[in-house]
């Protein structure tokens, strides 16, 4: 079954466009390095060469706003003033920058809010990433944040009771079962080839991609180190409510959260086998403090809600929400997981070139 | 102030989706004369001579569907042919469609019933189609039907009671009153000039634009024979809720409904002047009656509510909606309007071709 559920819509109290401050703060330290990218790496004459009209940018993954706004006007307004530097003002094309996203995005709500200044024509694309959404060689520029860890399917054997990979009880990989790890690895190798295999079709020759991917640290030689405490309470709420009464225990068995996280390493390999690609810079971001801060268990609680509510209504149905989130902020509170976080997720920073066709 | 208020979204009851067999029946009747309209116009090795990897089309007013997608399948699979009868296989260019209305169109409805099958990379674009929706020269083929007639604002001397061409009373022009008549006309020329204006900076030079625009029959020398009984029969239902004290007297004095159906002799004098296209064909559309027979009264109510619902309850509140069109229902079963229609509203086609710029 593909996951296609999006990040919870509207403006609301449990909105993604109000509970994504974390994502924003890795949004705003990524600015520098795309703009340095952007100066550095986007070759104009040679784009110019092929009468390139319109500058196209597509970020991939871009959910309701407003942090998507603030990536694309960066890329615009440093792309801008690089064609109007080297090109004579006649030359300078027009931007258009297309939001994708599931086409269970509030589609709606990212247009109501798209910035009224903005210095681009916009356009929103409903599709799975995955997949090809785009014309062949129309982007010059694909950006991606916070959204290459989501798996496009589950893999089936962590479903399977006769699997080794069978992930009874948990929501999660977790480093004590290698089978469930490896069945999550394998998948999300599959999805970053189907993500890298369609963009390399869409993108022009030299054109850029960023992408910004949540990781972990590279592992020493203990897999089993990588845990996410977070996500195992959440699984133990789950649980305590099957034990209410709410729902079966084997509906537990049957979740996970489709979310994985590479690290730099897995995901240089991943990269390095597309031919169609190459890396120009590679690097774990340094998220400043002030963006990293641990928030209070509600607003903690709000952010995840926000991001797999949609994906935890569709399994276990929309009834249970409130008090499994209640719960969640309650547990969080308790175990004080947040004032002493054993913190191993990370963020890399990952600027590609299109390279030129050998045909 | 700007009339923004969109078809009502969603595919429930009172649903544009739901309600547009009306204008599907128009969009079905122009089918043949569009695909004729590709096959002799569209210039196929002139295009391919500015290197076409994609080709772009876009629904100008497109709602939420299903009609946009039956027009826009129509354009897509003739052009194809086309291109594959003229060119190599490798030379055939992917396909693109932007889906444009204004920003409060339900887009999430849209995406979500988009054909799974299509042959083309979908797209949303929000905003006005009397601005700039696109970059230079990115369209190829431009696409209206039923959207026309739309106004961008109110003229403002309607809305004055100090001026002659004050509406008291009234919700639509009639000829009696011929300085009401002529607002509505002078600011419908504007809108059209706005909107040719924006589609010529848009479409290649060879570009096509096919628009579907609801007009009555030109005018012998009485103008005061253009009517419109049912609009008119929305108006007396208005001023009869404010009898009955939902809202002020006043309240029906300054609403009026942005729409204005021009004539094919007037249509064509606003394209003549605007230099940019050349008309290669402009008639009256015959809708075989099997689109246009009377639908029941509560059917006839529903359409114009799917229609109007959004742009009344934005000014009479949404309190009033329900009242308002079962009283509107009553009468069209009284007045038999529609059992005996004074008929004067047809539908003219124009297919138009970007012409090659002097510079």
């Amino acid at each position: 079954m593909p996951t296609e559920s999006a990040m919870n819509g509207g403006v609301g109290t449990e909105s993604y466009a109000k509970n994504s401050i974390y994502q924003r703060g890795i949004v705003e330290t990524a600015k520098d390095i795309i703009t340095e990218g952007i100066n550095k790496n986007l070759d104009i004459e040679k784009l110019s060469s092929t009468s390139v009209n319109t500058f196209r940018i597509a970020d991939f993954g871009c959910s309701t706003g407003p942090n998507t706004f603030i990536a694309m006007q960066t890329i615009v307004e440093t792309a801008w003033k690089k064609f109007k530097t080297e090109l004579s003002d006649s030359q300078v094309p027009d931007f258009q920058v297309f939001f994708n996203d599931r086409t269970s995005n509030d589609f709606n709500t990212l247009f109501a809010s798209l910035p009224p200044e903005r210095k681009y024509y916009a356009a929103g694309v409903p599709g799975s990433f995955h997949k090809r959404q785009f014309p062949k060689d129309s982007l010059h520029f694909a950006h991606s944040s916070c959204t290459l860890n989501w798996l496009s399917v589950m893999p089936q054997e962590i479903l399977d009771n006769s699997s080794p990979a069978w992930n009874q009880g948990k929501i999660m990989y977790s480093g004590e079962k290698k089978e469930v790890l490896n069945a999550y690895a394998l998948q999300y190798a599959k999805d970053l080839d189907s993500f890298f295999k369609a963009r390399a079709q869409e993108l022009v020759c030299g054109g850029l991609m960023a992408l910004v991917v949540p990781t972990v640290p590279n592992p020493n030689h203990d897999l089993s180190s990588i845990t996410f405490p977070s996500y195992d309470l959440l699984g133990t709420c789950l649980i305590e409510l099957a034990e209410r009464g709410r729902f079966d225990a084997a509906k537990v068995d049957s979740f996970n959260l489709p979310v994985y996280y590479t690290y730099p390493n897995e995901l240089k390999a991943i990269i390095e086998k597309n031919q169609d690609f190459r890396i120009e810079r590679i690097e774990v971001l340094n998220i400043p403090s002030k963006h990293h801060t641990n928030p209070d268990p509600k607003a903690y609680s709000l952010t995840q809600r926000a991001v797999f509510e949609g994906l935890l209504q569709e399994h276990f149905g929309s009834e249970f929400m409130d008090e499994l989130f209640d719960l969640y902020t309650e547990k969080i509170e308790e175990t004080a997981v947040l004032l002493n976080p054993k913190e191993t997720s990370m963020v890399t920073f990952v600027l590609l070139k299109r390279v030129f066709r050998m045909t």
